[in-house]
């Protein structure tokens, strides 16, 4: 549908300086460069650190979820478990972590189900989606000072209708229900639809 | 599954102070307060206007699809259109505004599909899913400056699997794509599985 001259470029970036630096992000100024035009130009951008969450499976195909109060909406989230990667931290690994700390909860073939980025235009991190299989209590929790976590272990179909009826509103959360869509469905081959 | 004790409780905001204002977003420090523990801590937290993104379908049951150049993540990324909602604007007029800037397409019986919050950990903004049916074009592209936008119009089958194969990132077009799919399950009865 697009005319030639509508193709996007690749603008070149020249550089980028921090205007400010908290514990989650850095708010950074990215200096761009346009190809043909020439133009420079700033943009506002947010250096974040890689971020996991993690679809826990039960043995008996219910998902490990997770209550907690947010800061950022100032309303309780209802969620799948996860949280901030380490520099160079496997997403595997760091997804076992978070599921461990917030819920006790541990599992089996846990591996990437898909990636994302919260959002292109702003933010050049990625979310890592995590499946792990057979998940059973396997220790203590271990919250951050501060961290409240009410634990619910939802049959996963409940799950998917409370993403559908507006309950669960965490847009990365949706994203590893899209994601967890089709793996489900094998599991549940007579599933018509999520 | 959840002890008494583990019951998230809701923080009392006290207060929030701007750190640094962006065209974008500013930058804010709340601070809080826990009401059983009394203890009283700062947060970093993200002030964002409302987003829109839309699906705009066509009357052959395509969607209509951009790719932009996104200086977050330095790359290409494959979307559906979608913006920053003026101050109370509504997110209809806001979605079907986008719609026609970016890709001179407009439609009918425009509406929400869906709410989802960005990031309820740090940002307190909602980004809302509009659905347009009968979507064709109907005016010419009004790109912002340095906005180049490349148009693509795809089945929506192919849009799920682009969105399955890791082609579609963005996580809200995600979630466009996950409140959509009872729409279209409906629009196309046969249909297994998203």
């Amino acid at each position: 549908m697009s005319s030639p001259e509508a193709a996007p470029a690749r603008w070149e970036k020249l550089g980028e300086e921090s205007l400010a630096a908290t514990p989650i992000l850095d708010l950074h100024r990215a200096h761009y460069r346009h190809p043909r035009r020439g133009r420079e130009r700033d943009f506002i951008v947010l250096d974040v650190p890689d971020w996991v969450n993690v679809l826990a499976l039960t043995p008996d195909h219910r998902l490990v979820l997770v209550t907690q109060f947010r800061f950022g909406t100032n309303d309780f989230s209802l969620e799948i478990p996860g949280g901030v990667l380490e520099r160079g931290e496997d997403p595997v690994a760091g997804g076992l972590r978070e599921l461990r700390e917030e819920t006790g909860y541990s599992g089996k073939n846990a591996r990437v189900l898909g990636r994302v980025h919260p959002n292109p235009a702003i933010q050049n991190n990625t979310c890592h989606i995590v499946l792990v299989e057979d998940a059973t209590i396997a220790a203590a929790t271990q919250w951050d000072q501060d961290e409240e976590i009410a634990v619910n272990v939802l049959p996963v179909d409940e799950v998917y209708a409370l993403a559908r009826a507006g309950r669960i509103t965490h847009a990365l959360v949706l994203d590893a229900l899209l994601h967890f869509a089709p793996v489900w469905a094998g599991l549940r081959p007579l599933k018509s639809e999520i």
